[in-house]
């Protein structure tokens, strides 16, 4: 009935319109944009030549004082597709950071989290709350959500990176929060570089690595990489009870070594003598490396390369490198994880006679 | 009253004899023995001379062929408040394990996991599960619960290790399983040494370290380290969509570099073309060394070192190395760790034209 | 200096047109705008009126038949802010959908999560994979990402509900997918509403609640809510080798009882023998409810309420009730959670004879 | 060569010896022992009859005070394979406790955990940290790790109990520690069975239970059993920004509704007005019943049952029942879930005037 279709198109219309007006939409004008089969997007695949962006980001160098522009001089990678969103792709941002000589890029701190990709140049430095980590070609530096961080360049030539943030997501999300410091350079409590010397070198994994062990732990942990990061540590503070100690972990999950053991690799640094404790998982330990003793509940326990000995549960300890020159290395495993599993792990410090007991006698096994 | 007190003593007696006979027991006669303010334990204090400890396990080294000495020569240090137990502490067993040039340890599996600490001689090698692993002095080397693992001293000399086992935890719960393996050795499907190459280098955390981002990620990962581990893989057959391709991990969870994203190295070999494949995360690659080309939807994207492109979500793409002897380099960060969060990680391969698109179209852009 | 100014001004206006053509921009044009000191969001508080919303609503009933209105006939809220965007929040899209008596919206599944709040109406049932759930007012459904559904009128009313879906979240990731199911209808495999009885009631949790335990462990279980569920589920298959077993779940976790024991109430409907098994954690029971028989190991333990009795690790058993008319229940524990933290769970069905054991004893202790 | 033989076994006698001498045991004398195919066990199974054990703890009633029965009046079950060990199998311990009128088993705490299920007897309560249960037959009670926890008998009748207690666990990892507290009973600062109303019913889980979405989620929650949550807790303090306000949560996991977004349900009682605040999750409201109000950013919305609004990020907002005798309900759906995801989670108080905003206008949409 043409007549009616008529009347159904324009009274159709006015439903429509009407919807409008109170904001409301039907589901099923729009449904086969909204869902479609496979996602559709506006991101356009598209490439940035070095050579342009190199150029446009020095004549940023000599055009933009890092003053004048604002708080850092990023040159940012706009995807076609997405022109007015300031965006590489639906969620991510990239940019070319120039940092010259002797200019630092202040400290803040944001919400978006940010990685650093080092392209040229030496010299430069990133401080991260309180820690300076210098800065590389092949580099990887993160400014983790909310963390302070600052660039300085203290070298003597320019110095680029590629930035990559998650701000068009964090913007998608309306969760945009940003903060300058109220003081021109962060306080610098940690060691320079601490926490690449912390973990000894870089933590990769092969894409698509599937572990040997059902539990995904560890196989093999080379002496020689132990040994370098102990060594790196060196002049670092450490553990009050056990000297400059390693948790072997697993790189899967980051936690213990295995489900129900961890192992240490500790040093006793030369004359080092720990602060006694006592705790509920017990230890083996055994001596690697040098000479010393260890006091079990005042009973003395000297030990040299390839001794073993036994830490029981909740008993007072501590250890003592004999020597004042050479390091003092014990290997040791102990039942922590299990412990921890059951909300059994405790620990308490001996508060007596300045932290460490007295010896009451000497192990004669 | 006496003759009152002596009744009731006799009849607590029968009382608790009766209740013993029903194999009953009062909680209120034992609870201070059991409910102690503070641990008590049987496990003592003990250390084991290396002069003694060498010299029993050389000698079983004569007197006990490995044949005859069931499956492997291990000599046990046995707590002396826990003889008869088998064990160290009430958790922990640990032994030194000698094993002679041209010996076989033949493979098995159990419940108990154990660790291996090796303490002198060259030559040596333990397989887990598939892989075969060289064992050096200091190396500590895992086999986590009912993997398979045989050792073999393939050198000259005697080599010894430190033995860690939960055998005392497992047999507390009544949980100890034991298989042998039907064959004299395990077949070798994995390259040798494989998951050393894999992470690079020992994985440890000093204990009592602190992260300075609040979620625990990583503030730095050095070029030098990740590019040994890639030179290290460089025989492997990597991924089929990315050549050898690293993620960088957070050490302290093993998961992705950040919350909201991921940074990779990918290594594209002489030569190496990539299978297509497409997915729900996007992806900015910067080209940090060598030439090659991304072929994305039928267009192909040419690109040289400091050149930047964007692959947007599920698109068609694969990689090229354009040079016959020079490596190319790709690291990229991608939207991967929130695909994951919303279970909206898809991936899928291209099935046509051996898995490679047909090139339709140069990016001149 | 003017003339210098004005140089240095066109200078700047070549140069940022030259980098809008590259598709780049400067961070140092745009960063106020994006990092802002607080989110900004074109969001607007908004509120839509029963009434209109009621009345638009049922004017699509008359106007929009389902076959022709797509999928689904859903009036959805549109922000004002967020106009052509079909989203109510940056991530969030709410509707109010109206099927009508006799209707189908036909079964499909995409990406987006849904949830449907029951407004008003009776008769409505919706599908979700294999199990039809009945709505009624107040109630809320959930259907998860890539799950399929249906909706279905089977009563004489219409049938309103509010639709709450993540839509624009998984747009702005380019993540959507969307599948039709090539029948009319899913296939019905499990029984109706029976997530409702396998939980007993609404999952809920007072928000800011704090456990009294440290580690979050519920303190409280009623008897009468635990037997509503069993009753609930007198008729669903229940277990193999434990009849109809209810776990006591810890509701912070989703997981067991407690770190180191599950607490299990079991029933054995009238004349129920259950099949023979055997694994690693060992169960105390203490017989609740009823008369009954458990066999271990061929011996036979007749047991009624009050009993207790123990299975100790690995060894076979199976239950029977004694009644033709009665239930037989039993509660017990295990230390099931503590096998599970170290991967020692194992459990083997008994193979011979049916699957039962051949009584050889009947125990007398 | 029986001479050889002779002196090798004389050798191996004498070197067995020495070892034994030294704590040092051969693993090749004992594996066969210790690494067994399956598990061996000195857990026996046994079975206790409730006629004895009743009338033992009765006796036990009449010979033993509380006071001179230390602490508790518990009949333990000793499995005869564990004679002196004072445990039903190798991880758990079980006792009937017996409870007269009158008598209070004092406060104290333990690390281990123990399980009570209640098995005859009205009048008793259990007080567990801050928070006094009552106990009927059937229930099941928790006190874990820890906690404080002290009984009662308040009634008329004798109570008795199953317990069940990880003791036999805790005491092979040398872990047990025990407290008494200082004074006769637990102060009590929570609400009287306040856990209870909190979950609204018994956690439970079918064994075996599938959930029909892969990512674990809830189907269905119902509206009745929602009501009676809010009913019994109506008396209870609830938020300061929500009045009493449930989270629908995934009972697999104790979190969230979904990994995108939360409902929750909130009871806004009688004259009820909330304070002030605002955080970084967008709110869509469904006013479910009753009337009330919404000041956004000082607008004031008011909402009848029906209607539906939005609060956008980090809007100052607060809410009003504007009845005097009549609940108002408001459901909503938030997008906390990825916020918390990304670390981007926050909220404020509103502190000035008292915490509630000043009307500045009134929406009319």
């Amino acid at each position: 009935m043409a007549f009616q279709n008529v009347d159904r198109a324009a009274e159709l219309e006015s439903f429509y319109t009407n919807m409008d007006a109170q904001n409301l939409e039907g589901l099923w004008r729009v449904a086969h944009d909204v869902l479609t089969p496979e996602p559709t997007t506006v991101v356009q695949p598209y490439l940035w030549r070095w050579e342009n962006v190199a150029r446009v980001t020095h004549e940023a160098g000599r055009l933009v004082p890092l003053e004048r522009g604002g708080e850092r001089r990023a040159v940012a990678l706009v995807n076609p597709g997405l022109r007015g969103k300031f965006a590489a792709t639906d969620t991510l941002y990239a940019a070319i950071q120039l940092i010259r000589p002797g200019e630092l890029a202040p400290p803040h701190r944001h919400t978006p989290t940010a990685i650093r990709f080092i392209i040229q140049g030496e010299g430069a430095t990133t401080t991260v709350e309180s820690e300076k980590i210098t800065m590389n070609e092949g580099d990887l530096i993160l400014t983790p959500n909310w963390t302070w961080h600052e660039h300085r360049n203290e070298g003597t030539e320019d110095v680029l990176w590629l930035d990559g943030l998650d701000i068009p997501l964090i913007r998608s999300l309306s969760s945009i929060f940003f903060e300058s410091f109220p003081e021109d350079s962060l306080p610098l409590t940690t060691a320079t570089d601490y926490s690449t010397k912390a973990f000894g070198s870089a933590a990769v994994k092969p894409v698509g690595y599937k572990p040997a062990a059902k539990d995904g732990s560890m196989l093999m942990y080379r002496w020689p990489g132990v040994q370098r990061t102990l060594e790196s540590l060196r002049n670092e503070v450490g553990t009050a009870h056990d000297g400059m100690a390693l948790e072997y972990i697993n790189p899967h999950t980051g936690g213990h070594t295995l489900p129900t053991m961890s192992c240490w690799m500790q040093m006793l640094r030369p004359d080092e003598h720990t602060q006694a404790h006592r705790h509920t998982p017990s230890v083996i330990y055994y001596a690697f490396k040098g000479n010393g003793s260890t006091i079990i509940d005042g009973l003395r326990f000297d030990w040299g390369a390839g001794d073993s000995f036994v830490v029981p549960p909740w008993r007072w300890h501590e250890h003592v490198n004999a020597s004042a020159s050479e390091d003092a290395l014990l290997f040791s495993m102990n039942d922590g994880p299990v412990m921890e599993a059951f909300g059994l792990l405790r620990e308490e410090s001996y508060s007596e006679n300045g932290g460490q007991q007295r010896v009451t006698g000497v192990f004669d096994g």
